[in-house]
């Protein structure tokens, strides 16, 4: 059960690899629902950084876990820290009851190994850090 | 279906008149779950006025009328704009699905229905306006 | 909002009148499929009592009133008392989320309902609450 | 509890007016999601009458009434008998259980209210009925 | 997370062993509704081929990775193309929400791997696929 | 797919290790959560056996199944017997419907392994097995 920062980029890989398969059946309406998707994330009457708090929230009380990885990538990317978005989980778990725990406990694991990744790259290579933010638009 | 400022008002003495019933009962458990839920929103790491839009869109992805009516309460108190709302519903709709439109129409008639109760009680009576803070407060 | 003792007998006729228009439709799965539902809370390997508790905490944190208004209805029957009832209520919140809050207020009502119902007819026909019971056994 | 055929007509004024109210609230992305659901029941790959069942099924499992009730709408007009809506009711029964059931009577109810409305229109008027389907395509 | 074919064939073959562990425990309610589901998909008023797309939809809309791989499973077996699978899935898609996209992303990988095992027994072993269509119908 | 006595202990291992580094947070509301979450299933008026048995339903009809192992793990540590067990999950299915089926099929083999880890315990160490349930006490 226990994952490692691999194991965060081989879920990022095969969404990748297979949102872009979803694209490649060219169905209007699919890919019209994932272009709706990104922009409701867009700067617009709330800035992006409350949006992706509020992705966070939703994808958490309806327990997708897929989701949760997603939103928590991108709350990183953001700038929230480790207390704002307990502070938003907790909100999250007062509103979905304790069926929501265990996804409290896969997003507890994703956060840490999401700093782990930011430890690593600002330590070891600040060209990767900037390249690896480039890749994660590109997502 | 049509609800009007008078519904409003309804709701809110019957969601207190049961809460009392409720609190009357003396179970341990639910009182300290009422208390918890009522912290969840107070001033933290985030902000009131972040922390009531995330349970605005939790209520609405999980599709709960009553829930979302007091949210929208809540953040029309704390001074959130239409566009501003309209943008957290987004998220909540396309998060959500078509499933949620029909809660979607419900929100949009309960903001009318605020901003008209705004707009009554400050161009009557400004002491009015003030008791019914207090009113809220202690909801 | 408020609901008195007439609307619970409006339930129920309600009820009983739509399961036999559906049953009226001759459709062999979805008669075979109301003979399992109230199979499931027979007398078995769990008791009665146990059973229709079973019953009450799924359609709670289900959030579905009418179906918490039938197990309640049940549960009062075979003899659960308030403060059983609030126990097991406290599971599904707690379970459930604040999300259930307003299936709870709905709960609270429904049970000081069935308790005015239960004195009206012990205090003033013994008949009639013989009658009665005979008329829930055949709901 | 029980409705009737006007209950019918004034679900679809409220359902258009507010429909309208949100359109009005000129969200980008809101009125793109609404198209992109409308567009999802046009003619394609699989046909209008499959996709109206599909939407039917779909808002039974999730237990929305409003949405099933416009399905319902839309699957008496492409001509779909009551024994085939049958069919496709009890496989929401038996994918979504018994907390399927209240909404069952609701869609029961619905279906022999659009019956009482197509006999109303087929008996009294040939004009009225045109008309009648007009509007609906509006809708 | 990548699945290939072996990944399809050990999944029947727990499903298969499971189920028959579950049957072996002889709880007459459980039996029953077993064989319900079973009868709900068969030839009635509605035919096969539409009702096994009303049980892929409704898996994908209540967001069951193995619900909806049975589904597939079938959906294939009684000849729908992909575009078709594809049409309904954006109903799911469309009525369910972005928190549907990672069980969309499953789906598409099931449907390849479902197409890659046709092409296999189609290529190599005409005896193989009938008897692979025998082993189908004992599911 | 198919799970062994390790995987239990796995398990048990992750929700321990991953429960600490959440209280490690320092998070007050998620901590009271946790700890109210505790006291629910705390004999009270319904006493702990049929307390762990309505969390183990609810957790059922919600489909989680790491919250359904810790049920089932409290269930035979209380007493109840295979077949109270199954008139349990019965009541899950009937309610929840087939979408509940893949994790009845888990359910089946959680209770299988946890039978198999009591009858080791029993046959080849009292003392273990007393120590265990001192294991428990503290999860």
């Amino acid at each position: 059960m226990a994952r490692d920062v691999e194991d965060l980029e081989e879920f990022r890989s095969y969404r990748l690899r297979m949102n872009e398969q979803i694209m490649g059946a060219e169905h209007l309406g699919i890919k019209r629902f994932f272009n709706l998707d990104t922009a409701a994330y867009r700067e617009g009457a709330l800035n992006k950084r409350t949006k992706e708090l509020l992705g966070l929230v939703a994808s958490t009380v309806l327990r997708c876990n897929d989701c949760m990885d997603y939103h928590l990538n991108k709350c990183v990317e953001v700038g929230w820290g480790d207390e704002e978005l307990h502070d938003a989980l907790n909100i999250a778990l007062v509103v979905g009851g304790s069926i929501v725990i265990p996804h409290l406990r896969h997003a507890f694991e994703t956060i840490a190994l999401l700093r782990e990744e930011q430890r690593g790259s600002n330590g070891n290579n600040h060209n990767h850090n900037h390249n690896h933010d480039n890749h994660k638009a590109k997502t």
